[in-house]
């Protein structure tokens, strides 16, 4: 037996008014899902807690079933590792942005015009090139990924991640001085290193030849790095190791490949995945089943439900289900649940209406042959309540799977 | 968003034979609370766990979102507080009994003839006047409350609330002489002082000019304090901490008074408001509505359920539950459900059969605009626990209510 999970991001919702009520789930077309539904058992999962809004990375490190109360230590590192930076036990990473500030450092845009690529990474080049002050033992890893996103690694023996943020998260609103969160040595050591550096890499920004042609072209100037999201590796095992299953990650945005790296899953790279509402479904879907011949798990995630509700935008999140579904009808018609789970499930809700993250359960079912299915037929926030799974929380998940694919060690004798 | 809880103290049963096997809650005539479950999302909660009998104290922290089984620290110091009387941290409080008993410290009468205020106010200022002996640092506060009720407090810095009862709490029996319950130091100087103190307050109340006139009206004498329900203050956060919102609680009897101050919730004096089966349940309606134009959240309690579940008084249940309907009636005229959650739910079982706290759990409903509603329509026992909350925790209630309010915090990016 083998198993699919499919995460899609931010796909529960609240019964939106525009709806009639009904949630963007309940209000879509979506034939696979429902079948997945009616052949499966279905439930309502808590990712952390009842009522706690989950963030991604914490949701799914649930659902591949690590207490995220527990191993969870920040976005930063599991984001880094997921842009392809090696991280070691013991570094602190952060993510960044370049941003546009005024000579007062006040923020005008935080993400320098959601600058290209190529200026980036010439940007990036000159800043790895920083030195910190000669009697420290500090070495850095600066790098850029997408447009303005950039990771930020420190190494070294003496730092802690229980650091602030530079990055004010408002437009308008000055830098941040980065400040010690506890009173350890490490802490203050690791906020005044940082600081440094912010200030050395805008002294280099603010001369770039590059930010200088910006500014002739009429763009930003990416004359600051703004930091946030202090993190280190959480200290998990693999779920190789804790399963002994082979499985691979297919996702395109990095926190979720930084936290499947991490639970040991392969990542998968699929052209045309891209994290965004324009990805390419059908390419995600025919990896999975590709995958799933010489493994024994595959985690499929899709940001793009997230992307839509984020936005607000009901329209979108109801086109995204439907693409979803058809990529799950390619998916169903190409497994065989004799020998397959297939489960699908939300990491979150995210509110179309409040545009956040909120803590409100999330639907799931769990199609193969050798579950005890329900009568849920519908695929949604309240008809899979009804389901056989009850209400179970993120972290249970995995075992629930596993347990099927006779992968879970007995307890007891 | 803002909320309203509505706790029914007791409101909860088993099936009973003289009502065909419904329970009080089936058999009410309540189209409030149906409408609240129709509008809602329903489901069952356990106050503390599955079985557990709570009582309404721990019951009460735990759906303010507590975790009573960490932190409920006695009854004593609870009382104490919703009795107005302050208490430090170190204090050990007691709920006290003013009872007859005889030569042999027999008990006679647990509530002294249910004494009247006026007669036990005369007493307790006498016994305020008590000294301990020389050497004690150790000071007391006693205070009668309601007819036979009263609270002491001790005040030191060697204080364990590790200590038993001298409360039989039975007819017929002999006062108890208080224990240690613990190897410490301070529990058995706190046995020591207590006994000292029941000793010389037996001693001024039999020789009480009060209690002499009783004994000429033909009134059992109240010449014994019988003490109980050791307790310091939990060492807890505020709603106002944790939610940032600000709260009122309208209740009437000290034990839940005392909780809702612990947890930082305003108290509303509502007039007429009794904690019997006599109270304004319309008052209390009117103050809950007024309460929320200029607050986040408002705890709504009600006695009279668990008078009549004590007292095994099926047919008085039952009024009971239709007179929290006709207040709830007015709640729901009187509130805006786009801009407002309404909760209703028990803190406990009591069955009129056992006439005890029972560990069965309780029904709940949240009406408001943005819920998943479900297919429930009845407010009770089984009709709640077919919803789509589930089952839940009583701590998880309050987590529940304040993701409504986008009062609670994302735990990750």
């Amino acid at each position: 037996m083998k198993a699919i999970l499919v995460i899609a991001d931010g796909m529960a919702d609240r019964p939106i008014k525009e709806l009639n009520w009904k949630t963007p789930l309940e209000a879509a077309h979506k034939p696979s899902l429902n079948r997945i539904a009616k052949i499966g058992i279905c439930g309502i999962i808590d990712p952390i807690a009842p009522g706690i809004p989950p963030g991604s990375d914490t949701a799914t490190l649930s659902l591949l079933g690590y207490d995220a109360l527990k191993v969870y230590s920040g976005r930063g590192a599991l984001e880094a590792v997921g842009s392809g930076v090696k991280i070691l036990p013991g570094d602190v990473a952060f993510r960044c942005n370049f941003a546009t500030v005024t000579n007062n450092l006040l923020v005008l845009d935080r993400r320098a015009g959601r600058i290209a690529n190529e200026d980036a990474a010439k940007l990036a080049k000159s800043l790895q090139k920083v030195k910190l002050e000669k009697s420290s033992k500090v070495r850095f890893i600066f790098k850029n990924t997408i447009q303005h996103r950039a990771i930020l690694v420190l190494r070294g023996t003496n730092l802690s991640a229980a650091v602030s943020d530079s990055d004010p998260e408002t437009v308008g609103k000055k830098v941040l001085e980065i400040q010690a969160l506890d009173n350890t040595q490490k802490a203050k050591y690791t906020a005044k290193t940082l600081n440094e550096l912010m200030q050395k890499f805008h002294n280099v920004l603010e001369e770039h030849p590059i930010n200088k042609s910006r500014v002739k072209r009429k763009l930003p100037p990416a004359n600051m790095i703004l930091c946030r999201g202090a993190g280190t590796i959480p200290r998990i095992n693999k779920l190789s190791e804790i399963y002994d299953v082979k499985g691979v990650c297919i996702a395109a945005v990095p926190l979720i490949r930084g936290v499947c790296n991490v639970a040991g899953l392969k990542l998968i790279d699929v052209k045309g995945a891209t994290g965004t509402p324009q990805t390419d479904f059908m390419a995600k879907a025919k990896a999975v089943v590709k995958a799933l011949k010489i493994n024994d798990f595959a985690l499929l995630h899709v940001k793009a439900t997230d992307v839509a509700s984020h936005d607000g935008n009901v329209k979108q999140k109801i086109e995204m289900i439907e693409k979803i579904d058809q990529m799950l009808g390619y998916v169903l018609d190409n497994v065989d649940l004799n020998s397959t789970c297939l489960a699908v499930t939300a990491d979150h809700t995210t509110s179309c209406a409040t545009r956040n993250h909120e803590g409100d359960p999330v639907p799931v079912a769990i199609a193969s042959s050798y579950v005890r299915s329900d009568n849920v037929s519908e695929f949604d926030e309240r008809s899979c309540a009804k389901g056989g799974l009850n209400r179970i929380r993120g972290v249970d998940l995995m075992p629930t799977l596993m347990n099927l694919l006779g992968k879970t060690k007995k307890f007891g004798a």
